[in-house]
């Protein structure tokens, strides 16, 4: 019998036409597709481990997943192995032969996301299918002073989608950033971990603040409460990429 | 009766999903869902005058047409009066109302394409259907001094599709610039007119030069055998974009 190995990959995807990276029955999903091309170079099942389940319409610049082999492909042609069965929307960036403890999602020590916002009056049809289209004016240094409140570790049950069956809320935000150019509005946001909804409840909330529907100040009350119903809106999926998946260095040394 | 007004309009499109600018049988066209969506606003069918027709899969930032209609929508009011009955890879930008003499196509006195080119290794999936992958090595100064002997007045007879029924194939280039940013290649190209398939096979040409399969020396003689069999291969049509049309200040001055 030969040697199984434990394969990772980077992959892209532009997620419009997908119900989510997660296998669903009778619905096009990601991890589907990237089974499909397994199979074919298998000729048997291959089950794919990712790092996070991206919901409908979300897309992927850094996702990362695993599975194991027994094919001895070198690293740096796995890419085109697989791309070359994957529909166009979908690609294999880059592949490593890792570690057997290796775990695309329980190695994982932080995520980074980004939100974006097409400012333009009238939306641009080249970034549609990338960018939530917001016209209204916005005051960027009430938004970013409310962003502070939110860095940290905190118990954040107010920016999750109620009924998630998970049951710690506890995460800790090292970072958001909020910049503009060519009118796109980008919010980027890192942390040791996301709870279901969490970043797209963030920036509706920091949309009502920059709309001034609400105050900076309130944003620790707010946490404080945790109660859903006391953030902003959920904005649209389609606005929101998974740029990176942080592993620690000694775990998956060649991603890092 | 009420007075008639000429109306030019600004327009930008992703030309993925259609058979190009002007109305075909059958066939899904920029120019059919204009004049649907005029259709609606007046009760009557508008004919809409467009200043080039783009190839199936071409793209335009700025694109422009014209119509007559006896409405006096105010000239702001009027891209949200026929966004809202466009499809959302086609949005009107700007209106404007002119004087009667003003033509879409024959007023115009030059346009602007863009051609782009997606270098990575692995094509990037959020600009798929805007830039040509091409991944292989080229050498810019080459292509920069092959596009500097394309630039003049010249008989672009080698530069054309053959079997176009355009008489007259003199056109003058007045600018080739090339430049690359996170590895996508620019062309971008102003001229006073382009024949058909014009761009798409200069920057075909420019590439074999780029690649060394041919020397930038011999564009002149390229241009003097008008031979369309000697120039380089057609890119596809979906890494190019109608950038802007160009009209003396006079005509329409709001444009320009």
């Amino acid at each position: 019998m030969s040697e199984m190995r434990k394969i990772a990959m980077i992959l892209a995807y532009d997620g419009t036409d997908y119900f989510g990276f997660q296998r669903q029955k009778d619905l096009p999903s990601i991890q589907e597709k990237l089974e499909e091309a397994l199979l074919k170079i298998h000729g048997r099942k291959v089950d794919v481990v990712g790092a996070g389940r991206t919901d409908a319409g979300v897309h992927a610049a850094g996702q990362v997943i695993h599975f194991t082999t027994p094919l001895s492909i070198p690293d740096e042609r796995w890419p085109y192995a697989v791309n070359s069965l994957l529909p166009p929307d979908i690609r294999i960036l880059k592949a490593y032969h890792v570690d057997d403890a290796f775990h695309a999602r329980y190695s994982a020590i932080g995520k980074r996301y980004l939100y974006r916002i097409d400012r333009r009056p009238i939306p641009d049809v080249f970034t549609r299918r990338f960018a939530y289209h917001y016209p209204y004016p916005l005051d960027l240094d009430l938004m970013r002073t409310a962003s502070r409140q939110l860095i940290g570790r905190h118990d954040f049950t107010s920016f999750t989608a109620s009924g998630s069956s998970v049951v710690n809320h506890v995460r800790t935000l090292y970072e958001i950033e909020i910049s503009e150019e060519e009118r796109i509005l980008s919010f980027l946001f890192r942390g040791d971990g996301f709870l279901y909804n969490m970043v797209r409840i963030m920036v509706g909330t920091l949309l009502e603040v920059g709309a001034k529907k609400r105050s900076a100040e309130e944003i620790p009350l707010l946490l404080q409460a945790k109660d859903r119903k006391k953030a902003g809106y959920t904005v649209p999926a389609y606005g929101l990429l998974l740029q990176e998946v942080l592993y620690p260095k000694e775990v998956f040394p060649p991603i890092m």
